[in-house]
C-alpha cells in the first residue's frame, strides 16, 4: 500500500494455481499462470517484477517471450524504475493527465448506469496500456539495470487478476 | 459510424482473404490474415473484438499469441470498455490531449507536402499505438470481462487495413 | 543528430555481435542481437527500421515475430511516419506533454539521489512504452507505407542498447 510517504509496501500475491503448461513435440512450450492482487489505495503502483520471473523460472522456458495482461479496464501494466520519489511523480503526472474532477458521460447517470464514477481509471487505463511483452532470456525477464516492471491500479482497492504466459523452447 | 449522439454501428468489415498458414512440423503454427474497413467519420472507436475472435478459431491455434497492427500511422488499436457514454468520454480525451488547431510543421505547406492537415492524427495514433498483442486461450482470444479490443481511426473517413497474427499450438 | 534544422542524421549502430541463435527440433527458432547507439541530444529521434530488417533478414525467420526492447526507461520506441516536419512536432508535443520545469521530487535532492534531473525523461518513456512487437512476413517486418520504427532518446547524450528477439519458423 502507499503510505502518506509514498512507501510502497509489499503485497502478498496469492496466485491462482493452475495446470497451465502446453507443449508441442517440437520443443516449443507454453506456460499460463493467474496471478491475483488485492490493492489498498485508488491509485496504487506494485512492483511485480520477481513475482514474473518466478513464474518464468517455473515455466521451464529458456528463451522466449513473457506476455502480461491484465485483466481489467482501469489498471496498466508498464515499466519504469522503481524509486519512491519518482513513483511520487508518476501519480501526479497521471493524476494531472487525467482530471477526475471534469465531466464525463461516463460519471452522469443520465447517461451511464456505471456507479464508480471511475472514467479517469479508464481513461488512465487506456492510455498506459494492459498489456507488456517482454523477452525470456536463459530463463529470465529481460531487463534493463533501472526498469522494473509494474502494475498500476487505477480503481482500488479492488481484487485484481494478471494473466501470465511464458513461450519458446 | 458514429451518430450525433454517439452510438457506434457495427461495420461491415470485408476481409481480403488470404492462404494465411506456416505450420512447422513439430506442431507450431502461423496464421496470418488480414482485415479491411471502411471507416466514416474523422474520428471513429470501431469494435472488432468479435472480429478477431472469428479469426483465432479458423486458425486453429488453441494456445498462443495474437498480435493486432493496424498499417496505418494515424490510427490506434487498444483495449477498453465498450460502453457509448465512455466512448464518448475517450473521444473527448483525445481530442484535448492534442490541439488540432494549434500550429504544426506537418500542417504548414512551408515545411510539408502533406496535404491532409492531419499532425493531430499522427500524434494521437504515436500516443495510443498501433500495435496490440493478446493471449489465446482455449482457441480464444483472452480478455477480462469489460474488455473490448477498439480499433481507433483518427483521420477517417479512409479505407483502413489490419493485419493479424496467430501463432502457437 | 538532429540538425537544427530538424533534420536527423544516420548514426552508426555498432552492432554487439552474439551467438543469438536456439533452435528446437520442429523448426521454431529464436535469434536474439543487442543493437548499440550512440545519442546526440537530450530529446532525439532515430529511424532503426532498415536496421531492424537486417536482422530479421540475418535470424533466417521467415513467418514469426519481432520483439524490439529498449533497456532504458528514459527512452520508447514506437512507430509513426519519418518526415522532418512531423517529427519536429513529435518532439515539441512530446515537451508539451511533460513540462520539464515543473517540480518533480525525482529531481529534488531532499527525496532523491539522482543528479540527472529526468524525472521528465522518465514520464516520457513511461507514456510511450520501452517495448515493440512486430510482425515478421516473408523475412521482412510487416509496416504500412508510411510507418516506421522509431527509437525516442529522452536524457541524451548517452550509451544505449537494444535488444532484438526474432522468434518464429
Amino acid at each position: 500500500m502507499n503510505s502518506p510517504n509514498g512507501k510502497i509496501a509489499e503485497i502478498p500475491l496469492p496466485e491462482a494455481e493452475q495446470k497451465g503448461l502446453a507443449a508441442s513435440p517440437g520443443g516449443f512450450k507454453i506456460f499460463n499462470r493467474i496471478v491475483d492482487l488485492i490493492t489498498n489505495d485508488r491509485m496504487q503502483l506494485i512492483n511485480v517484477t520477481e513475482r514474473i520471473n518466478e513464474i518464468v523460472r517455473k515455466s521451464g522456458v529458456r528463451d522466449g517471450i513473457v506476455h502480461l495482461q491484465s485483466l481489467h479496464t482501469t489498471t496498466a501494466v508498464f515499466i519504469n524504475e522503481w524509486q519512491d520519489a519518482l513513483l511520487h511523480d508518476v501519480r501526479s503526472f497521471l493524476d494531472d493527465l487525467v482530471n477526475r474532477e471534469e465531466y464525463y458521460r461516463h460519471n452522469d447517470p443520465a447517461h451511464s448506469d456505471c456507479e464508480r464514477k471511475n472514467a479517469d481509471s479508464h481513461l488512465r487505463g487506456m492510455v498506459m496500456g494492459q498489456t507488456l511483452c517482454l523477452q525470456v532470456r536463459n530463463s529470465v525477464v529481460l531487463l534493463g539495470t533501472w526498469q522494473s516492471i509494474i502494475l498500476a491500479e487505477f480503481d482500488g482497492p479492488r481484487s485484481r487478476s494478471m494473466s501470465i504466459q511464458v513461450s519458446g523452447i
